[in-house]
């Protein structure tokens, strides 16, 4: 029996850096311990503010409900129920079990009330739409309920494979802005990934080693193919260099100033002429991409 | 029998981008033309100028000299005998008889009559002391017989990889730097990468379509770990992308002036104190690394 670095107990973890293994127990107090400190480091979070936490159902949303929770933040659960079949009936299953558990408020949202359509209904890029989707209304809802901030589950994976999959790419403008903590702006909430730096392994064994319920379930439609490709990719170069994924994000934290240095600044923002909140450009994506200026005028429409 | 696009022959090889069939003698003529068309748009060589092609044995340098010599350039061959086991004897050959089919000069170096000893004897990082060898001794060869430029054969899915790796690692100053002309200044020659945006599978197809003679023999030290993970990934990304290596290319050439944003352009070159050959600091890494300043002044070593 491999034991704990700190106790007698069998081993739950081995961790890569240090290469150290820790029993259930130390192992919960590390993980922690650990996204306090990313807390404080990027000055993320304050125990004033009143946090929205995104929950899709999944791991990664949940344990970072969970573990704001345990570390005395105030917050509240926020999900949005896409209509996806099968997927969205054990998402909200999971995340009302979780709110009774930590005994929060949970507040959600049916993307059928709102456009008159479900994920389901719509054609073209589901993901994109969906990205689209989750973000607007969730900074609508934290908007117009006097939240201060938006928490979401994104995690150190989510983000190396978004970065590469950029620089794959060459779309530098995201890579300009891409940081754990967004500050807010017109209509736009603060939003913070508390799991900026933090692997997914050790959420899913966090979340495992407290209970947390959670959806396995994914969604039928996510394009997951080359996203896929981006993170075995990752993972087979951490069994060659082990950490090269932090090291890869923190190397981008340090360098990313370039992807700024073309960028003119000049950009403005005003409100979408459809629903008021902050836009890029006349009409905001969100009603752009659920058509809803059809309801309001159809002349405009084609 | 799937036939060629042109002609009623057998199809030899089947292309990515346009995807089309082709046979061997179109596809022959397609790969030269690709060339060219390389050569041209990056404006990379000329028919009067005295080009030295660095051959290793290997496949690409020699499909390099090859396309060179039917493409009507002025070509004399360049190899390097490392002095490893096996390898050093197989590539030998290989280079002795592409001179011969060739029938241009081919001359040949070995290290040991340098440096007193060989790739097996020296320690440390193997393959960077190799490149920087090779890069070392092509130029001085190449600057001191009057040649014009030098060639390699590095081509589309090694400059791929270098530019993801040192994305990897930030790597910024050797990303601002990366291109398939590299001008001449001080006693540096010219540098040339005609295969800089030709995939590897093509230039093996070619090698084989035109009975090039080449070694399959590899260099047992080849550290290969890490850029063999680089290539697989781009590998699986043509598949769900075909075409995906050259548009990272192609971004990359678009965009790279980002890496050269910050870049104090004041350094300074000079001449190394023990060879007199262009050197970044006071005696050059070639020196350093063959510690060649041991011969010449004892009291400086340690
Ligand atoms: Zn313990
Ligand atoms: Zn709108
Ligand atoms: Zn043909
Ligand atoms: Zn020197």
């Amino acid at each position: 029996m491999t034991k704990c670095k700190f106790c007698n107990k069998e081993s739950y973890v081995k961790l890569k850096s240090p290469k150290i293994h820790l029993c259930k127990e130390h192992f919960i107090e590390y993980f922690e311990n650990k996204v306090e400190k990313s807390i404080k480091k990027y000055n993320m979070l304050n125990k004033d503010e009143k946090i929205l936490v995104s929950v899709s159902g999944g791991k990664d949303g949940h344990a970072a409900a969970w573990v704001l929770k345990k570390l005395g933040y105030n917050i509240e659960l926020f999900h949005i129920n896409l209509g996806i079949k099968g997927f969205s009936e054990s998402s909200l299953k999971a995340v009302e079990e979780l709110a009774k558990k930590l005994n929060v408020p949970l507040h959600i949202i049916n993307l059928k009330d709102i456009t008159g359509k479900t994920l389901e209904d719509i054609r073209g890029k589901k993901c994109s739409i969906c990205g689209i989707t989750k973000r607007y209304l969730m900074n609508k809802f934290g908007y117009e309920h006097g939240f201060d901030v938006i928490v979401t589950g994104h995690n150190l994976d989510d983000e190396v494979s978004f970065i590469l999959n950029n620089i794959l790419n060459w779309n530098i403008r995201y890579l300009a802005k891409h940081e754990p903590v967004l500050p807010a702006h017109d209509k736009f909430l603060k939003k913070v990934k508390i799991f900026f730096e933090i692997e997914e392994d050790l959420i899913l064994k966090y979340a495992e080693a407290e209970n947390i319920p959670f959806t396995t379930v994914k969604c039928r439609f996510a394009e997951k193919a080359i996203t896929l490709k981006h993170r075995e990719y990752f993972n087979e170069l951490e069994k060659l260099r082990p950490n090269i994924k932090y090291q890869f994000l923190a190397g981008y934290m340090k360098n990313r100033r370039i992807f700024k240095c073309e960028e003119d600044e000049n950009f403005e923002f005003r409100e979408c002429e459809i629903c008021g909140m902050t836009s890029a450009g006349r009409i905001c994506s969100f009603c752009r991409v659920w058509k809803l200026y059809k309801n309001k005028n159809k002349s405009n429409s084609k």
